[in-house]
């Protein structure tokens, strides 16, 4: 009987440039060297829970049954904010209780959360400054050794969430969201999704414009290469948004537009 | 018997800011959570093929064989342009169909490319924007376990490939490349070889000068560190390229050339 | 039986934007395909072998006991320095003698150095500008198989070892440190310890200031998010050492200040 490895994946704003995601993969291995360590993300921006929300809520789903997910973002290192360990839809997650689950929280039909108390798990001393190392990468480790979850401690209702900007329609013609992030390629990620407009993704939509910054996008394209050189167009994202992009080319850079930029959809 | 576990590697535009990586890593370890994911390169400059082809060309043949190379930068994704399976040299590769695999196929003795039609392989639905995750990474976890090319689709001919920009000489005295790359040191990577060259790499070369940008290079080095600090040689690097590298220091910082500069080699 | 798979770290100065790392790792693999490879850090400052001497030292202890850790800062590549495998405290080594182990060296409390020059292990032929790849990946591979270290070669003395800047005590009222590395959050990472400034840490410390490029920092913290925003604290980081750091926001962009930057602390 050859037993499937377990996965853990990190998600941090911790970036590449220091020595901190190796240390937690040192710690995890120390306490279970028969993981497999996969990065989601490092680059969620520094101290930014709602982006470290996206990046994972947008992953997770796509592991297999079980996969153990680490997500630190954690401002509050060293605080009384709790450490957790979250069962969802047979995904875990180990996290500090400050929101960064909370797009997850929303999707799961099926979750327990708990505050981890069990510290004979923690790496000792436990430092006031990296948690990611001293408590949640062991934990991550120990839960990959299939300790039970219920080990870890109490399951906890009052745990914190916060709920992502929403698209608010001002008028029957006027309706507006917000630029959460831009990719690599200079796409803009908004929070509208085809349930917010519908119109925009039939076969023959109306004519409408789309004002970000001081531009207005008027086509919608079915993939990148549909668009002229250059051209800004509407599309359909990879991870169910609208986004604003170009073919080869970068619409923040175009429109000058970045993360927080209001979308204004009209429909004319 | 313990079989080795598959290994899949990536080489994508995608950047290491986004969860897209993370993404085709967890729809790989959905289809076979034994395999080994190795990250050749996600910095390939986004939508550039040939920056893509130069990437794995110079990578894959230092893997083991059997190694499956997803190679994919897309920017045609959602368009009709092809996904390949491509068996060459006994290493796999999955990419799509623009020629991003060109400088393997230039190399290769035995090569089998294929058109991947078995949509029953692919994450459903397809979306038009992300066929890294829904055509390419289910395909690569499959064929880790080992499902036979065969089954993935036919062989065909008229797959794309293009020609690297070859040198070209002007006189008997003049030689013109030009800059390939531009990697994390300044070194200038050029596209010329020994072959085009082989004065320069005798024991007792000739006199000779290579014009790059404002500035003339009139010294070969063994290595780098038989270069003065600060000063700007000649060099065989690692890939077989003629390049232009600093002592600890960066040539295209120096000279204040980039990628696309023309390199002209006159032996005098 | 079975047996852990051995892990081998990466810690070089390549940096992510190249295919150097993903080749490094092939070739590692096809000497030994049952090895877990983990990255450590490639952004290393180029050539820059005390910041890479910080980041493995800060590091490898965190690994399980026989690790094999690869660093390669290597701006002498090619020429006469040495390449090592060093036995340390239970770890391993594998490095150029350039200085680049001397944090390592200098808390082993068992230390064994050892000149490779089995060239039988190397891969043929060996390049005078890719080292990493060409001998000590290889080496790596081998030893990750349990070819006994004696193998690669005999022990030596005379490596080469340097200091890290130490604090100096200009009187009972000033000492003097310098910050060592910057990390991405903009912490300044000093090089002063508790032990050289016990007063700090008690419980209650005296009244204190900490002159940092044109500014004085006052108050030292125990967490960060003790810190208003915007305020400079100091604060004891998780290498150890004393930090300047700021509550969600950046104190090197606040100060104005980098590596290399004076750090006066006076007890008034």
């Amino acid at each position: 009987l050859i037993v499937a490895r377990s996965i853990v994946t990190l998600t941090t704003d911790f970036g590449l440039s220091d020595h901190y995601v190796g240390v937690m993969k040192g710690v995890i291995l120390n306490t279970n060297p028969e993981v497999d360590l996969i990065d989601i993300c490092h680059e969620v921006r520094p101290y930014d829970l709602l982006d470290g929300a996206f990046a994972i809520a947008h992953a997770y789903r796509y592991f297999p049954p079980r996969t153990i997910h680490m997500v630190i973002v954690d401002p509050g290192v060293g605080s009384a904010r709790r450490p957790l360990l979250v069962s969802a839809d047979n995904h875990y997650f180990i996290a500090p209780d400050n929101g960064v689950l909370s797009l997850v929280y929303a999707r799961a039909e099926d979750l327990t959360v708990r505050h981890i108390t069990s510290s004979h798990y923690f790496l000792e001393p436990v430092s006031q400054t990296f948690h990611g190392r001293d408590i949640f990468a062991p934990c991550a480790g120990w839960l990959s050794r299939h300790v039970e979850p219920e080990k870890f401690g109490d399951p906890i209702a009052d745990f914190i969430r916060f709920t992502a900007p929403q698209p608010k329609k001002v008028n029957d013609r006027l309706l507006k969201g917000v630029v959460l992030r831009v990719d690599r390629y200079g796409s803009l990620m908004t929070n509208l999704t085809p349930a917010d407009v519908p119109e925009l993704f039939t076969e023959n939509p109306p004519a409408f414009k789309i004002i970000v910054g001081k531009s207005e996008v008027t086509r919608i394209k079915g993939n990148y290469s549909q668009g002229a050189p250059g051209e800004v167009f509407a599309i359909l994202g990879s991870s169910g948004y609208l986004e604003i992009s170009a073919n080869r080319g970068s619409a923040a850079q175009t429109l000058a537009v970045g993360k927080g930029a209001e979308v204004g959809v009209v429909l004319t």
